[in-house]
Formats: structure tokens, sequence, C-alpha cells
């Protein structure tokens, strides 16, 4: 259910400006804004305490002269100390919508006036953007309530944290051929924020694509609901910044160390269907591409051009993202044989060459669109071609057609007005070929995830528990750690505690020879760089002798004992606890090989089957383990069971903060963990029953 | 020394027009682009058979007509058949220079009337650029003697192998602030190509960055030559297209398999100093940047912005592409404490926030540049923000300094103008901070490359010889294959060849159980495929049953028998001959990793020690190798040692065509080879000799 306080902030019909409107002040800078858009600058109400209004809006001294006036929206930018006073006025008048441009809030320190500004707005139901914003605008409703430059209208709605950006996207809208519905910088996000304002805008029936640009998010889980049911009905496309400085958390294990911040975000948004861009410049892209609303139903795509190079290059990029640039069937060569010249290339790239006529355009794609699932095509002319008849002709053909249809036209006098005509018949113009390609590629992700979405659950029906004890340790001992796996279903070795002479003895005995022998401790991280790790004990003797030389060792607790394992193909798999998404998995390739190769997948707790499988699938590994040149194949379901019991976990123990399961040792039939390691957050204490 | 011929093509001061020039033919167009580029029409003299001229260009019916005249160059755009003839006369009439804009050349199939071209060209020892292609251009020179758009004037020069590509960047070096000087689409490349040209162009005084848009080179290791010589005077950029589709080779070996046609390109670019853009964008920034002919000497770069967002997106950009965006020391962070307000980020980005002054932006650049190798400055403005006073102070900064300054400038209404002032004091500009961030990782490159500049040998001093013989096979015996890397002083195991129950168990004797025992077989490309490999035959009784197993196998000759190896760490090695550059030398992780992780990296044979360590650098397996996690660490000398060897062999025999050693194992102390496979050129014969 939409709501209504929220539609105000776009859809006012008045409003009331907080602030002064002198020569300088933001005030004026607003009305001016205002005035650009093309409001109706009657319905604006000045308000401030020399009650001084500007052109055709009236100023007042206090909201409450405009008792008998509708106002739909407050428009606040007044000094950072009045405003929470401004939004108990405008509650007592009955104004429950506001956008706080003022700054000086939580981003300068001040948390203490930030608080004072929500709680002032909770006690009126006042919904509100911002502080420390740039503003919002609704060119369907001629409203540039904004500082930043008025845009070109269209059906692409953006949420930007940052004002600046999103001042550039609008700056630069006009001229990459976007048009822009409804937008929104929310500064601090103090009340509305990047999901909210996702929320409302997925029933927005005049929002075709959403475009949202985040420094980072409050509570991820919240936000991949909303993303995800964006995504159902709209393609929504995300720059999220910081990509390379905020991943540095404590490095306390693989698992720790490489799930990134910045991978976890990448894993959430496609997990939810969400296209993510890296630069202003394909954030643009994809939202043109998207906003043509066209079908592209799988990844083969035909690129007709008028010379070689062009298109060669917009072949590799085709193939580089991903995309299939197929040769054409015998049966569509023998159709484009029948009107194109014998020395036009057939193969795609199909080359018509400098001869190009405008019908053998129209005929190459009319014929191609019937075998592939979208088209690229190429006009590079010389001063002395005409482009005009050429456009004229594909734009009958993309009238007629559902497919995406990308061009690249340029070079010619008449090249403007031939871009207008491809434009409105529904082509997507692109200043190169490699671009169209690359926006192509996420139209094809994006439909793909709309013919494959998954049930994902974000919130586990578990009940979770505390470990707690008295010994102080951050990490159960190994031993606590595979009773733990164990007790979830997780296929573990056969294993005993020792701690004296005689037990160990018996523990060997119990497992049969050959064993393994760990030592355990709290102060040893890495039990192998240390001698704490002995294989292949075989007899009673040499049981004793490895278990005098780990007793030796620093923090000495006790030993675990294991049979030998047979070795598989060495995986990793864990969980980390991200700040914004909670529990994320990993999984990867084990061993050494872990950390230098980075051969890893996130995925974002808990996992079914089916996001196990993916995520195994998006490694590297997944070739060995499927049985790559004659290899043996590795039991693939196996794992998957592993990785779905092991992401329960962290919903089951709330005090669990990673677990970092390397290796997993993975056979033709099963899968085994053989070695474990799971932090506890810092301060928590390890119950004796765990020991 | 320059070719008086090639400079007559770009500087002629008079010019033959050969072709027709009557409306809607390729004459009179290459006549109007000569007008648009300004050339005294007055010195371009038309012929053809009807002897017809053009405004102020008189027409003759025969070149012999200009016996008075001094012709430069010969512009040809006559029907191919036409060509070879037109050139005798050319000849005749002594002008050795010519560009054939013609078609209908080899690119058509007709290879015979090419080679008459060339032939006719080679009598009167005439120069010429063509057929097939989209002519030339120096704008120093008004000379447009191409059927392209008019480009702007400057220092960057362009070979291009498309026609049309050429055309799309003149076209577009205006709107993207470059300045062309010359300009050359060479098409079929019958006399001058990439290579020649190139070389043209390292003396050219009016250019000062050379930019190649090539689909193919003819002589690859000629071609590494000039560009060696080029980039050690200028930058040169590479588009090198095809880059996905062309890379088919026979997958005889995992070596052949993996080293792609572009991979090998790559190695052969970056060795010689070449800076490669994927797209005509990147060689716009890249040209762009370099044109400026500003320093950064290292890759420490300070961003300065007043706002937030842009600053981190480009932070993040500058990091993924090697750049390093570290703090301020602390005496520069006092230093900016020292003028800038209490509220301005001082980590970088140093972030002087909305309320930027002109002096803030000025100060905390000139006090940056200090410490920093280059900057980047971001200016996001609003439609009531002033752009010029910043850009006036910045350009004060820029003007006084060597080191490279970037900026982006948006939004506001006298930002063009601003934007001028930048780009006159030697600021270069960019659509976006990421593209800014970018261009300045290739400055460094090339900054770095020409600070360590290797010595390479691409034309080893060795006798060459081949190995013949009478068996019918294209591979060497593996005990052949041993044998020729010990030749050249390469480890390997000690080893013997049985064919029969005596010998064998002889030679297990002599080399001491346990021993492994792999068969020898012309059939058998992958022995453990087939269980072709015994390990760990502990005495003759297994010996002798190994030996009738592998007897049994198809193809049977013998087999060789090793001791067994310890495992050290598995890298593979290898080279194959490519049609373009000749032997290629790979490096990588061994065993099943090799293909599955593609993990390997690629040089140009022949390898001394600085390059085969970089080549080893250049893998991920370099951390393990290195001593990963506690890790042993391997000889990586003794492997440098053996990948120098082996990179001379393609040179000692020229009909080995392949070698794939994998896996090599790694030792703390010393390396040796496990497994060698090397392939003969097909067709040849192996002689009894190394059997």
């Amino acid at each position: 259910m939409r709501d209504s306080r929220i539609d105000s902030i776009f859809n006012c019909k008045s409003l009331a400006l907080f602030g002064s409107v002198s020569e300088g002040k933001l005030g004026r800078a607003l009305i001016e804004r205002l005035i650009d858009g093309g409001f109706d600058m009657k319905n604006v109400y000045v308000i401030n305490p020399k009650g001084a209004g500007h052109l055709d809006s009236k100023g007042y001294k206090s909201v409450s002269e405009l008792a008998d006036k509708k106002v739909d929206l407050a428009l606040i930018a007044s000094p950072a100390e009045t405003v929470p006073q401004v939004l108990e006025e405008c509650g007592e008048a009955g104004i429950n919508s506001a956008v706080i441009i003022s700054s000086g809030f939580s981003e300068a320190g001040n948390n203490e006036l930030e608080k004072k500004l929500v709680e002032a707005a909770q006690k009126y139901s006042i919904r509100f953007i911002g502080p420390n914003c740039a503003g919002v605008a609704n060119t369907k409703n001629s409203l540039l309530a904004t500082i930043e430059a008025k845009p070109s209208m269209g059906g692409i709605s953006l949420i930007s944290q940052s004002g600046a950006v999103g001042g550039l996207i609008m700056h630069l809208s006009t001229e990459n051929g976007l048009g822009i519905c409804k937008f929104a910088s929310y500064g601090n996000g103090a009340d509305l924020n990047e999901t909210s304002l996702l929320e409302y805008l997925i029933d927005d029936e005049s929002t075709d694509v959403i475009t949202l640009y985040v420094e980072n998010i409050k509570d991820g889980r919240r936000f991949m609901e909303v993303l995800r049911k964006a995504t159902a009905v709209k393609p929504v496309i995300i720059i999220k910044s910081g990509r390379t400085s905020s991943g540095q958390r404590a490095a306390m294990s693989h698992t720790g160390s490489m799930a990134g911040a910045d991978m976890v975000y990448d894993a959430a948004i496609s997990a939810c269907g969400g296209i993510r861009a890296i630069t202003v410049d394909e954030m643009f892209d994809y939202a043109k591409i998207f906003a043509a609303k066209k079908q592209m139903a799988g990844k083969k795509v035909a690129i007709i051009t008028n010379s070689g190079g062009p298109g060669v290059m917009t072949a590799d990029m085709c193939e580089n993202a991903g995309l299939t640039v197929c040769a054409p069937t015998d049966s569509l060569k023998s159709k484009l044989q029948e009107f194109l010249p014998s020395y036009a290339g057939l193969a795609n790239p199909i080359d018509l060459t400098v001869g190009a006529t405008p019908e053998g355009y129209a005929k190459a794609l009319s014929a191609c669109l019937e075998e592939y699932d979208a088209a690229i095509v190429m006009y590079v002319g010389t001063p002395h071609l005409q482009a005009l008849p050429v456009a004229n002709e594909l734009a009958k053909v993309a009238r007629n057609s559902d497919k995406c249809i990308c061009a690249l036209f340029e070079i010619g006098s008449d090249i403007e007005e031939a871009k207008q005509v491809l434009k409105d018949s529904g082509i997507v113009l692109f200043p190169s070929g490699e671009r169209a390609a690359n926006a192509l590629s996420k139209l094809a992700e994006y439909e793909q995830h709309k013919a494959n979405r998954r049930e994902i659950n974000l919130c586990p029906d578990v009940e979770s528990m505390e470990i707690s004890c008295h010994c102080g340790r951050t990490s159960l001992l190994e031993t606590q750690a595979m009773r733990l796996l164990d007790s979830v279903g997780i296929s573990i070795p056969k294993n005993f505690f020792a701690a004296n002479n005689h037990d160990v003895v018996k523990a060997c005995n119990e497992i049969g020879y050959p064993v393994c022998m760990k030592v355990l401790s709290s102060d040893i991280i890495h039990k192998s760089d240390v001698g704490g790790v002995i294989l292949n004990i075989k007899n009673d003797f040499e049981c004793t002798e490895a278990f005098n030389r780990l007793s030796k060792l620093q923090g000495f607790i006790g030993v675990i004992v294991y049979p030998m394992l047979d070795k598989g193909f060495e995986v990793m798999m864990g969980f980390v606890r991200d700040a914004q998404f909670g529990p994320v998995m990993m999984f990867g390739m084990g061993g050494i090989y872990t950390e230098v190769l980075k051969d890893v997948a996130l995925g974002i707790a808990p996992l079914n089957y089916e996001a196990a499988l993916e995520l195994i699938k998006s490694t590297k590994c997944y070739e060995i383990l499927k049985g790559a040149r004659g290899g043996k194949k590795a039991d693939i379901d196996a794992l998957c069971d592993i990785l779905v019991k092991l992401s329960m976990l962290p919903f089951m123990y709330e005090n669990i903060q990673e677990a970092d399961i390397n290796p997993v040792f993975a056979y033709e039939d099963g899968a085994v963990v053989a070695d474990a390691r799971i932090l506890l957050s810092t301060g928590d204490k390890i119950e004796k029953e765990w020991c």
C-alpha cells in the first residue's frame, strides 16, 4: 500500500518553503529551481522570520498563517537548529510530508539534533526526506524542489544518497538521451532512505526503470526483500560505491579476510535480480536500454554493419560480456543471399560493406530478428553518404518488432535527423557498439533473472540460542566445533578428545591405526605452522610419542584424534556476519589455494539446495568438481548438503561470528569436514558443556 | 632515416588525382574532402579518360601532360583494373609516392591484381598506401586526401587498418577534445602497413602520440622491434580487435589451447611498452592524457573534490586500475588544515564540500602536488554555483606544475568557459572521474616502462637445425623429449628406455627401487587416462608385472623408467609458435589446475632471466611459490633457469612446433621436469637417433 505522505512529497500541488529567500541564500536558489521546473509559484508559500517572499511566491512569518490553504509539502532550508521546531509547527498545521535540505546534522557530528528531528517527525507522523540532501524532483508534476539541474522528462526514476551524483546524472541525462521521472536525494536518510524510497517506486506507474546510487545500506536484509519485490516488476540499476576501501574487516580467518564488503553487496544485489553498474556511464547505458521496454529472450545477438572494424570490436565486446555472436543458420544465410550482394559478409557480423543500401539494412535486420534475440545495427558513414534513408527503413522494421534493437549511427550531415528517427522508432542509440553490447548483456541478465526467480528466505524461522561458557576463549576448540557441526547433521569424521596419556592411547585404539592427532590450544591459530598436526601415527608407541610432543605446545588443552582420511578434492566453506547483510556464506577452493587464487563465491545465508548449487557453480573449481580432464567427479550433492546445513548455524546460534571449514574433502561418494574453526563474538564465553 | 617517399605522401604540396570527378563518383568526394581540408586546389591535377577537372582543379587525360609540373603524390581512385597501369605511368613521370583508395584487390579475392600492383610499384621504386583504404590526412599540411571526416588539429597521429574506425575516431576527435596530426588508413597494406607507418612516425616531430588500430599484424617480430623503438620516444596506443574469435588454434596441448592469439598480442605489446586500449573511448582517453605531455613518476594520486559521491567513485576506479589513493602525510594534513575549514575531509579524497572556494581548491591542489604523483580535481556544481573562478585559480597552479592534473568539471552556466580555461592551462578534462583514473593508470604504466626498459632479443643468434626421422610420428617420445631437454641443460630425472623384460629389470635396478614406469606409445596422448603410468614399483616382481601390463597398451613402443620423485609444487611451462609472433613461452600453475584456473602468463621467446622472472611474477601461483601462508618457498631461480633454456629450443630446432612441460616440480632447492611433450611440425619425421 502506498504511503500517501510519500505521495505528497512527489505529487504536491502546493508547498511551504522554509528559509530565507534573499540573494545568495539557499531558499532563493530553490525558488529559482522551482520556477525553472515550471511549478505554479502561486502555490509556493515562503516562510521566514521576516515574512519575505520572492516574485509570485508570497512570504509569511509562520506556517500558522497558512491555515486557510492546503499545503502538501514542507520544503525546509532554514538553519539546522530551527528545523525540529519547524517540523513541530508543520505537524500542528497538518503538513505531514517534508523535504529537509538544511545541513548540519549527523553528517556534521550533531547526532542529537538529528534525533530531535526524528522525534518531532514521529510525534506528528511526518514522513520526510533528508536532512542534508539535495531535494526531490518529479518531472511529471513540474516539481524541481532541489538545488540540482533540471533533467529531461521520461520514465527513469533516480534515488541517490549523494546529491552531487544525482545532480550529475540529471545534468547529463539529456545528452545521454535519458528521461527522468522522479528524483530523490535522501542525504542522511534519517527517515526515508534507499529502501523506503525504492519500495515507494515499485507501484509508481510513471516509473519504468529505477536507478539507485548508494554508498551504504542501513538494513541489508530489508533492502534485499524490497529489491526482490521491485525487480519482479521493473528493472533496478544500482551503483554501490566505496567498492575498494570499505572491505577492511579483521582478517581472523580465510572467510573473514576474503568476504570483502563489496563482494557481499554483489551477492545480495544479484540474488535479488538487481543490475549493478560500476560507472555513471554504465548506469546511463543500462537505464537507456531498459527504458526502451523491449525484449531479449536469450543471448544471441546479430550485428549488422557497413564497416568491418567497428563490427569486429562490437563482436569482441559481446562475447566478453557473455553474449553469443553466432553465425546465422544455413536457412537464414540463404535468405540473406537472396537480397545481399555477393561481397557482403554473411558470418556474424553481417557486413553489408560500404555499398550498403537502406533496403539491404532493413531486410537484413528483419531476417536476423527472426533468428536472434537482439540486434546491433552499425552505420559508420562518411561525409558524402546519406544516413537518413537508412534510418527511415530501419525504423519501419523496429516499429514492428518487440525485440531489442540497438544502433551506432555516426558521421554525415543528416546524422542527427537520422538518430531522431531511430530513437522515435524504439531503437536504442549508443555512442559505440561496445557500449551497446555491454548494455544488451544486462538486459539479457535481467530477463534471465525474471525467468528463473528463486525463492529466497531472508529470515529463517529458527529459535536462536547462545553458546556461552566461562573459559574466556573466543573460538571453539576443534572438538567443540566438530560436535556442533555433527549436531546439525554435517558429516564429520569419527574423533575423540584426549587430555592425558591413558585416554589418548584408548582413543587411538578406538579409532584404529593409522590415526591423525592435532593439538587443541586456545593460543594456536594455525596448527600446522607450529607442528601441531601429526599424521599417520601407526601404533601405541608413536601415539604416546606424538601426544608428548603436542603437550609441550603453548596453551595445550588436549588433543583431537581422527582416523587418517583419504585425501579428496579440497574445498572450503564458511560464513561471516556482514554488518549490513548479516550471515553470508562462502564457498571456494580449499587448502593453500584459497587465499592465493581467491576462487570463492559468496551467497546470502541461509542457502537452500538450489542456491548452494549455484554458489558452487559460480567458482572455477566447479570444473574440477565436475571431473575436469578425466579426473574423478566429486559428490556435489553432498557439498550442497553441507552448505545448506552450515548456512543455518548463524541463525541458530546468535553469537557465532564466523565459521571457517577448510578443507572439506569431496569424494566421488560423499564429503567430509576435515578441519573447522568457529569464532564467537568478541567477549562471549564458551560453556564447559562444549569443552 | 626517413623515407622521403613517405614524406611526400603526408607533406605533398601538389597531387595528381586519378579517377572520375563526376557527381557521385569517389573522385568527386575526394575533391570535396581536399577542399574541406583547405589544400591549395590549384595544385591538384585531375586525371581521367575524359580529362575532366572540377572547380579549381584542372583535368588532364594523362599524367604525361603534367611534365612541366612537380607532382609529389598520386591519389588513385580509378577502377581497380586500371591501377597497375596508373602506377606504371606515375613511375614513368617520376612520381614515386601514391595513395590507392580504389578497392577490388586481395580483399575481393583478386590477389593477382594486387600482385601486379606491387610489381609495378617495385619496378619504379614507388611507396604506396592501400589499396582499398580510406586515404591519408595531415592537418599541418591542410591535406585531407581521404573520404573521412575532417579532424581537429593537434599532436596525435593515427594509423588504422580499418577506414571506418579511423573515420569514427577523426569524427569524434573534436567532441573528445583531441587534435589529430597525421592519419593513414592502410587498407590491404600491400606496401606500407602498420609497421612501416609506425616506423615513419617515430621521428615525425609533429607527432606527440601515436595511435594504432589493427586487426592483424603481418610480421610480429618486426612490429615489436619498431614498436619498442617508438615507445622509447613517444607513447603508442594500440587497439587490436578480433580479440575473442580469432584465437582458435588446434588444441593439441595445454599450451596450444591456452595461448590464445589475443594473449600473445597482449604479451608482445606490453613487452615493447605499447599501451593497449580496448574501446575507442579508452583510446581517446589515453591519447588525451599522453598528448598533455605531463609527468607521473609514481602511482600516488590525490583526489580533490567538492562532493563526496563522485570522489568515492573515482577513488574506487583508481584503486581498481592499480593506482594508490593513499592518505596525506601528517605534515601535508597540517598544511591543509591551515587553510581548509574544519568540516573539510582530509583523508584522500580531499573533500572541500559544497562550501569549496576557488582559493581552497588551488591551495589544496598546490599542496597535494608536492606529495602526490598526479591529481584529479573534481568540481560538480549546481545551477547556482560559479565554476569559472575555480577554474581560473586551478589554471594558475597547473601552469606551474609538470605533474599531470586531470579534472571533471560539470554543471553551471559558465562551465564551458571554465573548461576552456582548464584545458588551456594543461589540465586534462574527462567526462567522469572514473575515466580520468583509468587514463592516469596508463600514464603511470608508460612512465614505469620507460624507467625500466628491458633489453629484448627478438632474433637470437643460434644455428637452427631440424629434428628429422623416419618413424612417421609428429611428437617425440618422452625419452626423446627428456634427452632434448637434457641437451640444453634443463634438469631432468635419471631415466632409462626399455623395450623388453630383461632391459626393464636392469633399468629399474640401475635407478633403484621404488621407481615409476610410463608407457611410450605414439597412439597415446594422455598416458594416465589409459593406465599408462605405474607409480611406486618396489621390486623386480612388480617391475615385470608393470611392464607386462604396459606392453599390452595400444601402439606400445617401450617404457621409460624414472625414480619416484618427491612431489614439489607443480608448475607448467611450454611454448607454441604463433603465426604472427613466432615462439611464445607460457608459464603457469601445473597439474589439473592448469586448464581450469587458467593461471598462466605468456612471454615472447627467447626469455632472459629478468623476463622469465617477470613471467613467473605475473601469475597468481607466484604467491604460492614465494611461500604463501607459511608454506615452503620454491626455488624460483631454478624455474627461471629452465624457462630461459626452454625458450631457446624453438630457435635451435625449427621444426619443433610446441612443447608442453607439465608438471615441473619446484622444490625448496632446485626444480625438475616430471613430464614433457614435444610436438613437431605436421609432416615432419623423427630420426632414429632420438629413439
